[in-house]
């Protein structure tokens, strides 16, 4: 791998440094522990029925011989939610809402999606729940489904649910509808700039349904004590999240949940949603007992959520000298079997990475039979950049501009406002694009048959959001770091690191531990590239409250008002007695015998979150007799702002990559005319292996984000955006033909060839 | 139950009520984890190897044939612990406190009781392990043991020591010796005292070594990781002693050590000690794997620490009219195998109940062929008082005077200094003797044949250290406490208590968790009668920071200066707007969106602990055939300073009574002349049960410890204290003949009768 980090603007003494990761031992010795390793006395076995049909109506269940089966202790279904003893009135304006949340959780009029829980049970070990699953009957009347988009909006599509109603601009649609929500974003005035161009490009995308392919299952387990109090242990990206979705859902107080986030073997977005968390609660209140669920494979494909499957049209206008003037963008997103696909995300980033003039973007959220989407990393943006970014392509050899050039003439910078809204503050898409073509890939012609170069660039927010930390100095003079951010990416690392700075010792100084949601503040969920950003903004304001009470307790002891002592670089000294001088540690050795210890706390919820860039460049080669394509080399150029840790920021990088060309070239929910997935394994589901892969390089960009003390921006995402536009280019230069449908298979490549 | 509370001063609105202990529900139901519940992945079971005899030189160990053993995974001898490996010019000034400290957990050269460890061994299964301990070869050189603490100071007693010194006013001795230590302290001039005295009585006396009799053996499980990072899961009050105890014998850094407390399952001093931690942590290391050990009911007696048995002389002045003008003591405290017995504390509690102008206190520390003692309700002080208290109780006989009158004409209380030196502030003890004077129970005269009733006194300092209290405001207003206080005796309860009390809210709205030392600043022991009085000070102040924060948050909310802004019962509002005006409830919604959670965190190391003193009447009937003692009626009253839960207050008071009865009729260590323990089940040592018992009755009085924002004093102490001499006395006054020994046996009263 080459890699290097340019315009590093500031040197930190323990941020930008490639330490150890604090949970590596635990996690190569197999001494971590996830939510499968979760042993409790009295500890029963659950499963999950799940619907065969992607779309019915539930005529009745009879859990009668279920209930009766040997080492059974609890049978339950949606008649056993406490929504089920609500009514319409009870519940008002929220009740459409509770209604799809526990739907979604157990079916209660209609399946919407194969393997859509139907019920569940619980016994004493998991071979007799898996036989007590199968006496219960369940009745259905089979419907007609609707599975993509396009399919769904259609007027005479079946209808998934009777009572949805398409929101658009604050109003509600007359008749039901599949569309959930019609959105827009507009700016300047778009007919205007199309009629300004010199060139207008229109054409029609379209993505799969592709799934994150997290490592470990969804797993559950649920202990529903006779006070009520429910312990949930499980394996997600928020245990908040969780804590209040499992509440909201048994209508039951949040202080009563306490939620233990296990270590996460990935989620990239798919271990938000509490699917088996309501489930296993319900059947400890139940049977009195701990109740663990775990997910198979299968059931993580057919039942959590993928990323949508969409239907993109792009119509962009730009001058001969490459200057875009209007831009009018359609985005369909499937939802899933509930509403709320990312296509807002999608909207908001599709022109993100350029100054347009004239903008409109329509997106439409879309219900249909499958599993409800989830988040999967930088959501809705990689779908948005396949088909922006293709039309870019397209204008650029049109045009025959240099698709980098073309990037930088347009490319948003300080000061552009976006189509949605927001002006930008400091940003490196520019200094990312002057890597790019200043790297030796890029500078290096691509020769020989069959082989093509795809450019892209993308985008992704970066969130904020709520996070807690709490430092305690221990008389050793290291300091314990509780945090409520789980640890996906090596956050354990990214946090200790700021802590350690900020209050001037060594990074293994600082020991980091993710605690449950008794035992800390309020922390969002690790996603949305927010965790090294926000937590991390906690860990140095939690820092900052250490350093005022030690400078406070170090006056307490010189005897001596506070203003006279300074800390700096972990040492507290007197300003004006060179005397009086003390390391951290020497101070932290007295703490007990001066007043107690010291603790310092913060909840922080900060805005300045910094926007990020990537620009990739992908060379590749397609075998004419078999349609597979070979990816030659890879760069991937990225501004992290800050890359508090170098490792995990290219590490993200390449993952962010690897997965981005999955969904170019080989991922794709494949359903029968049933609506049932017919390749719900990691044997027909195809990922990328190491072996289909070259070593991903990787170029850190450092453009501080003005709005964070290190200038951390958040690295985790943007990365999937730029290959699937790049992968896309580079194959239609290959075979000279342009792919507008993810993914591009050998079957796709052959039938264009 | 007659049960009353008097003197109450101030009536708060959560402080002083009976509310539900939050972990009432777990317990009851069986779903509270204690140690032996703990369950990891390769999971090894240990067993100890412990000596047979009480004094021996250890000339060999072979543990070649159980290291073959099956299922055999490590085992170790006190040649694994890193005190081996250092030299005593390495420890320097520290190697005696360290040799003594490994010693105690591993023998090396020497075993000095009974059931003192040798080796251990991890296998498999409990079985393997004890099968494989059963290999291991120790040869020994049988030593003569010194039993009791007249015996060891002999100077031709067997020496357990060779390099004992006896510590005496900073100097030491020239001959080793088994008197570790020899204390005193003065006031006045006691031969002028006694030259004032129209009578002197002077007084031996002496007790057994007793236990505590906790329900729960002691154990512990501990993980080594191959990173270092070593984690315990044990019954302990104090994690974090634990945690300081392995990483000093192990030689490992604090941090690197995590102690999570289970549910204890009663401790009353003698879960302080580590004693399997250490051996279970090298047991793992050894073998990678997570080892258990658990002791048996005959391990708890011979191998953990009981109170000391001592011997006593008490010499007491006092003029016809009953002031006490002289007191001359000597006490002599066994320390059981190395050095701390609690001889000090005795020798400070000995006269705190008076007001003595001429006294001196000689104290003795003396190494004896017994498990080394451990700390046990008010240590020291229940023997002391047995002397002192039995001393008064002749001299009212003698000169006719009633001795709750004699208490009160010497009773100590505010402006008092006491012999080792410190002045009373307000305390309870005149209001303690008031109420029982006026006590139906004293009252009423006691009548019929071999029938006595005695009334004693007693003293405890109660401590403050080190607590820290995390609180932490959920959504719904509810509030999380984290503390490092190990729950005993309801202070779960107590210290949310103070919490709400604080904040304004109710009881139930704050939910607390004990957790492990990671996650909570440094908390010292549940003992000493400091946790309601500490960590509720902690709590407090956690409580008063997070109050200060929502008034920053309502301001900013109301867009208004802090100073507008006032927190009163639970509501804040604007001084000036009455519009303004928000509940802690309404506030607490908003926090996430305003800018983040609140958490309030505080560490104290309060001064200002407020001393308790307890009075009680016992009446008894002895049967002069049998000697049996039969207690007929028994009163309880003790300032608590405040009450906060009253129901735990009068358990307290309960308990400790129970326990002083059965320290002074019945407990008792049975060694046979080879130092072995013969008495030591359940069967032979004979606690008290709820058969053996009238009701309690608790009269609790509420003197406000001035020292405190609710007034809170410490309860749990002192009851234990009154009912050895209250007894003794009762007993002498039933049968016309002064005991002076303890317990008072049935042998022994038929032996005097």
């Amino acid at each position: 791998m080459t890699s290097n980090i340019v315009l590093s603007e500031v040197e930190y003494n323990v941020v930008g440094k490639r330490h150890l990761r604090p949970d590596g031992v635990d996690k190569v010795t197999g001494r971590a522990q996830y939510g499968a390793d979760i042993r409790l006395a009295g500890l029963l076995a659950g499963k999950v029925l799940r619907s065969p049909h992607a779309h019915a109506r539930i005529k009745s269940i009879d859990t009668t011989a279920a209930a009766a089966g040997p080492g059974v202790h609890a049978v339950v279904t949606a008649g056993d939610l406490p929504f089920a003893a609500l009514t319409r009135e009870e519940l008002g304006g929220d009740y459409q809402r509770l209604k799809f949340a526990n739907n979604h959780v157990l079916a209660a009029d209609k399946v919407l999606f194969k393997g859509h829980p139907v019920a569940a049970v619980a016994a004493e070990s998991q071979h007799l729940a898996e036989e007590a699953v199968k006496l219960i009957r369940v009745e259905y009347e089979v419907l007609p489904p609707a599975m993509t988009v396009r399919e769904a909006m259609e007027p005479d599509a079946p209808l998934l649910h009777d009572d949805l109603y398409t929101s658009e601009l604050g109003q509600l649609s007359e008749r039901p509808s599949n569309i959930a929500a019609h959105m827009a974003f507009a700016t300047g005035d778009v007919e205007l700039g199309l009629t300004q161009a010199d060139l207008v490009v229109e054409r029609e995308y379209q993505t799969a349904s592709v799934h994150q392919g997290y490592i470990e299952p969804h797993n559950a387990t649920a202990f529903w004590n006779a006070d009520g109090q429910l312990n949930i242990w499980c394996s997600t990206q928020g245990p908040f999240v969780v804590r209040t979705n499992v509440a909201d859902i048994l209508r039951h107080p949040v202080s009563r949940v306490k939620v233990t986030p296990m270590e996460i073997g990935g989620g990239f977005g798919g271990k938000i949603t509490a699917y088996l968390e309501p489930i296993a609660a319900l059947l400890s209140q139940k049977s009195g007992r701990p109740v663990k669920l775990l997910m198979s494979r299968t059931e993580v494909f057919e039942a959590s959520g993928p990323a949508p499957g969409t239907w993109m049209k792009v119509k962009l206008g730009v001058t001969r000298e490459g200057r875009i003037t209007a831009a009018d963008i359609t985005l369909a997103f499937e939802a899933g079997a509930y509403p709320g696909s990312p296509v807002m995300q999608g909207a908001a980033c599709a022109l993100a990475c350029y100054d347009v003039p004239n903008g409109r973007i329509n997106g439409y959220d879309v219900v249909v039979n499958k599993p409800k989407t989830a988040a999967y990393r930088a959501p809705g943006s990689p779908q948005a950049a396949f088909a922006v970014e293709s039309v870019i392509d397209e204008i650029c050899e049109e045009l025959g501009l240099d698709p980098v050039e073309f990037r930088l003439r347009n490319a948003a910078k300080e000061g552009v406002r976006r189509v949605e809204g927001p002006v930008y503050r400091r940003v490196g898409l520019v200094e990312c694009l002057e890597a790019a073509r200043n790297h030796d890939h890029y500078r290096t012609p691509l020769e020989g048959e069959n082989r093509g170069r795809g450019v892209a660039a993308g985008f992704w927010f970066n969130r904020g959001f709520q996070s807690s930390v709490n430092l305690t100095v221990n008389p050793d003079g290291t300091v314990n770091l509780i945090e409520g951010s789980v640890d996906i990416g090596g956050s354990r690392a990214t946090i200790a690191q700021q802590a350690a700075e900020t209050l001037g010792i060594a990074y293994d100084e600082v020991k980091p531990t993710v605690v449950d949601t008794d035992s800390i503040g309020y922390t969002m969920v690790t996603g949305g590239s927010r965790t090294t950003f926000a937590t991390g903004w906690a860990a140095i304001e939690a820092a900052e409250d250490v350093k005022r009470q030690l400078v406070e307790r170090a006056a307490k002891i010189w005897d001596t008002p506070i203003e006279d002592v300074e800390y700096a670089d972990g040492v507290l000294s007197h300003k004006s007695d060179p005397e009086l001088r003390m390391t951290f540690k020497e101070l932290a050795r007295q703490l007990l015998g001066t007043g107690g210890g010291v603790t310092g706390v913060s909840n922080v919820d900060p805005a300045g979150e910094g926007n990020s860039f990537g620009v990739h460049i992908v060379d590749l080669e397609v075998d004419p007799d078999t349609g597979k394509v070979t990816i030659l080399r890879y760069t991937a150029v990225q501004d992290a702002g800050k890359a508090v840790h170098p490792s995990y920021v290219e590490g993200q990088m390449q993952g962010g990559v690897v997965q981005g060309i999955g969904w170019a070239l080989n991922e794709e929910y494949f359903f029968n005319d049933q609506g049932q997935m017919m390749n719900s394994s990691f044997l027909d589901y195809r990922m990328p292996t190491a072996l289909d892969l070259p070593m991903i390089d990787t170029v850190i960009v450092e453009v501080a984000n003005p709005g964070h003390p290190y200038g951390v921006r958040g690295v985790g995402e943007v990365p999937i955006v730029p290959p699937l536009p790049a992968i896309g280019s580079a194959i239609s230069h290959a075979i000279g033909s342009r792919m507008r449908r993810l993914p591009v298979t050998p079957g796709a490549i052959l039938e264009a060839l």
